[in-house]
């Protein structure tokens, strides 16, 4: 397992994954929360889906620290020893202070980034939010400042003399991929089914 | 979406997922902290492979306050309006004090458990650890008392009128599944390629 540092693997991790897990301190007793939500990069900053976490955190302050983790499991890594054994992953760690997006504008972008990260174009197809929804949905940003990546990859690393017992050694893939489309019972005639790939 | 506190519920999801976000607070400045890492669950406890958050603890405390959260992503939800655009998941969230595990033979019944959770019968064929090895691993335990788990299934819900628009809405199944085992290259001849199923 290494640390990596580099912009663009660290961006990479990001917009492959498409939900997170963001953490942050009831202020009130000091119990950490841990809750699952949508996000997506926009450059240096992330936009998260704050609804969740407003169901959570009550009437929310301006600013809140936050970690926010996204992590991509590749492998099953088969030791010989149970102690080698492991998986490949890829993950990130950001730190910082996330911020309540307030203007509508940037909201409504924010909307767009979450719906097109999980399907291309997908926002161009759809009904827009109104104004009311905008004010409904909680939005927060969190800049990409502090920031570390941890990835695994490759075979398992036994001891040298394992290697000569009569156990299997190697890695499962864990594959993440899409199904066949299920459409509601109110699809129109003649509407196409989105093509999804990943 | 609705919260269960169905004991049955809970615990499947525990069982289903392999990688748990644990959530907790710096103490010296407050910072809150997210890490994948492997669990696995025995009874009404939960285990932790600690090693990841230790790195990122130092020398660790007793007890630790925590949130651990299992999320498995079940399928994306593509309404007619961006707005009510969602996933279905479940997810489990539990809150309570991280025990430290001394006790070498507990600490050797955690990681038979983490073993067998991702492949069963694994831990059996392995070179199993040996004192010094468990002394090298940090395991933690936390009771599943404060516990809430988060379900959404079914098909979008649009607003009434916006089943008129020529929009597709329905739901894309996300599959997790194992790829073709992929062996190192040092495993001895006949060694029979493990079958995993999911």
């Amino acid at each position: 397992m290494r640390g990596v540092y580099d912009k663009a693997q660290v961006h990479a991790i990001l917009d492959e994954g498409f939900v997170c897990h963001i953490g942050f301190v009831n202020l009130i007793d000091g119990q950490p929360y841990v809750i699952p939500t949508a996000y997506a990069r926009s450059g240096e900053q992330i936009y998260i889906h704050g609804s969740p976490a407003s169901r959570v955190m009550g009437v929310a302050s301006r600013e809140l620290d936050m970690c926010l983790t996204v992590t991509l499991i590749d492998a099953l890594v088969l030791a010989r020893s149970s102690f080698h054994t492991s998986m490949n992953y890829r993950s990130v760690v950001v730190l910082g202070k996330a911020r309540h997006v307030t203007d509508l504008d940037e909201k409504r972008e924010a909307l767009r980034l979450f719906t097109n990260h999980v399907v291309a174009g997908r926002w161009e197809q759809t009904k827009q939010p109104t104004d009311q929804e905008l004010k409904a949905t909680s939005v927060l940003s969190l800049p990409i400042e502090e920031v570390s990546a941890k990835i695994r990859t490759g075979p398992p690393l036994d001891d040298e003399e394992d290697y000569a017992l009569p156990v299997w050694g190697g890695v499962v893939p864990v594959i993440q991929s899409f199904g066949e489309p299920i459409p509601d019972d109110r699809v129109l005639p003649g509407i196409a089914t989105p093509r999804l790939t990943r």
